[in-house]
């Protein structure tokens, strides 16, 4: 959520010149996105989004990311692509870190959803999910199910600190969760993270789906219950909006479709989908200094919404 | 050089309201200024800068700087006024902060300024002491030479820990400094902080001076030479550029004018301006761990132009 790779102004222009994109008129680090640098950049021709890859992010990964979004971008899905260079070239090296030149949106991400924006957004990733029925290359999911126990392995008896007993019943919830894992689900390339920050809006109206640095081959419904459990709670998890809850199911199950199965397995993959971010943010949390100038997600925010599933997920999904 | 207070696009859209500035199309939290808030928003009109303002800048200053800006923008130099809202007010409040909307200004802050781009911004100094002449605001120099020996003594023996014998060189150089500033100088409305991250300009011209917040009444030829020390040298102060430095002083003496007893003063005055970037950076440095993710800058970069003033000064500006 910072800057951290300065660009000077003088190697942003000469980086320009490899692109058929005008030249520069401003740029401004931006405090957005996941840990890479990004500016804003403006030029003679057009704005666009210059990001600079950090740790968190593998180079290796890149080519995958960037197939993916010139795949939804090519069907007419609003996602941000890297532009080609003249040479047709997306993936660049800059200031020693690898770097992207990418298409710059409008919109805003909205803080509290209406149902309606709920809706829209679920409808955009039904169509993902229907634009990437032909996509083929796969990525594994770093931190889906097989990742689960390790890392709460990993969390061990802190995860008492946090509070008191939370480190039995989480190797409860894991082992439960693992148990009822679905199998034989429809898999694809799914996006994994689509929260409301991941989701420009104009009014109602998506105008940009960003951010696919998790995205991955995946069991297609979890992106469903990832987007359920990130949309349909207040920020603590101590809130259920029903409404917004049946605006993401409805709004996706319009757009692409959800089968009896997948929607049997609805319950289990929202568990799962709370367990996944509950475990990456206590892992977080447990590593990072409490004076840090990183703000520390609460985990029990999603250990919350994992409670909930597990005592209203059949009744809710049905 | 973050942003410290989240801006909700609701929040935004409804604060929007209050000007003729359009709809909301996006918005980005920038890293960029002091320690405020910074949002580069578009709307359906226009671009603009919204700034929220943390902890360094004093609220009860706000109508100092805003005034300031208005006055320079008024005679047509490019600096980024507040917008005013239909009820003529350019001093918000904002998610419990003061808060402005900003003029947007295109151009880039260039890392290593040729000869020719510095004239222009000492050109453009020159043509904004101009414009101050008849503004009579005034705003006492926080930073000032009265501040500079009380600042020595909280750094104290610490300064030992930046460099042995350091505090000892330090007390002796306020003395000289003190000893030497010169009395009865015009002074004026000035910047006060014209490091090229404060010009943005499109090749070799100037398209925006910014970052305002140092801005104070102070002896007029003091600002260049606050400029001359930032410009003149690079980062850590080893290396002198005299060609730049000329490109300084003849810019602004071609736009503005430098008297004879200006001039004479210049060694002292860019000596003072060397100790005040030293004294402040020393302070942060003795004040900020070294872990922390604020990045700490040197303040021997400063000692060291305290003492290539010191020991070339007169034969520099003669």
């Amino acid at each position: 959520m910072a800057v951290y790779t300065q660009v000077s102004a003088e190697a942003l222009s000469r980086f320009l010149t490899r692109f058929d994109a005008g030249e520069l008129v401003s740029a401004k680090g931006i405090a957005e996105g996941v840990e890479n640098s990004n500016y804003l950049v403006e030029t003679t021709r057009d704005r666009f989004i210059l990001t600079l890859y950090e740790k968190r992010v593998a180079a290796a990964d890149l080519p995958f990311f960037m197939a993916l979004l010139d795949h939804l971008a090519d069907k007419g899905l609003p996602v941000p692509p890297a532009i080609k260079d003249r040479q047709g070239v997306e993936i660049h090296e800059l200031e020693g870190r690898p770097a992207c030149l990418i298409r710059f949106l409008p919109g805003v991400s909205v803080s509290h959803p209406t149902p309606a924006q709920a809706q829209a957004a679920a409808q955009a990733m039904g169509q993902m999910h229907a634009a990437l029925a032909d996509f083929t290359l796969e990525r594994p999911n770093a931190l889906g199910p097989e990742g689960w126990a390790p890392l709460a392995e990993r969390c061990g008896k802190d995860l008492d600190a946090i509070a008191p007993g939370l480190r039995g019943d989480v190797q409860k919830a894991v082992d439960r969760v693992l148990t009822a894992w679905p199998a034989g689900l429809p898999r694809s390339a799914i996006h994994a993270d689509l929260f409301p920050d991941n989701v420009l809006m104009l009014g109602d109206r998506v105008t940009g789906v960003i951010d696919f640095y998790f995205a991955c081959t995946e069991v297609r419904a979890y992106d469903l219950a990832v987007m359920h459990g990130a949309w349909a709670f207040d920020g603590a998890g101590k809130r259920f909006d029903a409404e917004i809850g049946t605006a993401v199911i409805n709004g996706y199950a319009g757009a692409f479709g959800l089968s009896d199965a997948e929607r049997a397995a609805l319950p289990v993959l929202a568990e799962g989908a709370a367990l996944r971010f509950f475990l990456t943010r206590a892992w977080d949390w447990l590593n990072t200094p409490a004076d840090a100038m990183v703000t520390r997600k609460d985990p029990l925010a999603y250990w919350r919404r994992l409670e909930f599933y597990a005592a209203h997920g059949s009744a809710l999904f049905a």
